[in-house]
């Protein structure tokens, strides 16, 4: 018989409630939170396993509900919700009635594997902003980067707002994890060539052979990388700039050279 | 004597948070208000005038307040604002004790001047988020594109979200506003060739020619260009993506253009 909860004081709620809010309460269960059909359809395409499903059944649409019933595991506990509790814990609005508890993937170097001999990644040290991350990651989506890494990260990746705002690109990309000086030891070992975008570098970005096997590297907008990875890398990058500010947002400029990659490739993925 | 008020209840107190919260306002007084120094600055050095610079004396420092005054024009209102006052109309809580009330600009079309016989000029079509407005400004001037149009605005480039999300590039870029039909007949009559982002279009951006006279054209990430955009364009032209969503970002989409546009040109302003 599926269990039913009416109760916002439910251990069961409160834990996602918990999950939801506290990067530690993730970090510790190695579980975290799934709101949307979309992005659970997605998270379990990318191969992700649901522990407990919740349906709202006065919201989520019986066309929803199936597919998500017939694509979870056997294993999956299903609950139901009462409307209150779903809206006590939705984090957004527009989510259509489900809500997720998932296990988190372990996201060190050593998980990350490649099909073919030139990868293309792309590599962030310390993005502040989970809205960043979020464009960061949708930019490597649709540019079938081979793997995303954060260096140094200020938050786990299953921060509600990431996955927000990469509108669930945070389960279809290949993501790990590790301080920078691990990420350059592994760069090294894989010989993969190093690209840091710096404000200082004398190399326009469009001049470098991004053919090979390559990560292209960017720090914040605040300080930009980290001197480590600028003295480690195979050449320092810049995107040319003329105007009166050269501002440029993190995930613009990831873009603008992440795509120049492309170009050079041919798109072929 | 420079003005003092310590009253939140005072007309220009009034004014000003109008200004600041109503589009209606700022479009009935060709005014709008900008907060803190930098943006101040950017827009003296982009020709605006200021009516009324408002100092709150107990927080905007001696350089700032120095700078400020001697910037702007001998017939600027200088007005003395208490702490509670600024802190009652201030927008943002980093800025650092300056409010001034500016002039607006035209911007229609005919205002558009151009240096050179080849300018590069990105649109964008009734975009939604001030974010991505702002983002899209920034691009602009880190490109030293030679004008911005909107299409079809949806709200006046005098919104605060936009001015501080753009960091001031409001102020920087050469900017106008019309209707898709007047933007259209005006690049025409202009003979800029219109390249037109569509998710549908075969030719991809890269492989057309932007050392002419260009304009890249974008729509909203949710509906893109409207028809009548796809059927005026000189070509319509696809970022190719290769991800499991393919959904990106209105301005990550409008900065690979612009870039690639600028690598052709060899990256001269």
């Amino acid at each position: 018989m599926t269990k039913e909860i009416s109760s916002t004081q439910n251990p069961l709620i409160k834990q996602l409630v918990q999950l939801t809010e506290k990067s530690r309460e993730r970090r510790k269960n190695n579980l975290f939170v799934i709101e949307g059909v979309r992005e659970i359809s997605l998270a379990l395409q990318g191969g992700y396993s649901i522990e407990t499903l919740c349906i709202a059944p006065d919201i989520c649409t019986d066309a929803h509900r199936s597919k998500l019933l017939t694509t979870v595991s056997p294993s999956t506990e299903v609950i139901f919700i009462s409307t209150e509790v779903y809206q006590k814990i939705a984090y957004r609005t527009t989510t259509e009635g489900v809500i997720a508890i998932a296990n988190a993937k372990t996201q060190g170097l050593s998980s990350l594997s490649f099909n073919k001999k030139n990868p293309l990644i792309l590599i962030a040290e310390a993005p502040e902003k989970p809205g960043n991350i979020g464009a960061l990651l949708r930019t490597a989506d649709a540019a079938a980067l081979d793997a995303v890494i954060i260096a140094n990260p200020l938050t786990d990746l299953y921060n509600p707002n990431i996955i927000r705002s990469s509108v669930g690109c945070v389960f279809t990309n290949q993501i790990a994890t590790g301080t920078t000086q691990e990420i350059i030891s592994w760069l090294k070992q894989q010989e993969i060539a190093t690209y840091c975008a710096a404000l200082s570098a004398s190399v326009p970005y469009h001049s470098v052979d991004f053919t090979q096997a390559s990560a292209i590297v960017v720090g914040t907008e605040a300080t930009g990388l980290s001197e480590t990875w600028l003295e480690h890398s195979t050449q320092n990058i810049i995107i040319p700039m003329q105007g009166a500010i050269d501002s440029m947002n993190v995930s613009v400029a990831a873009a603008i050279i992440t795509f120049e990659a492309k170009r050079q490739r041919g798109f072929q993925s």
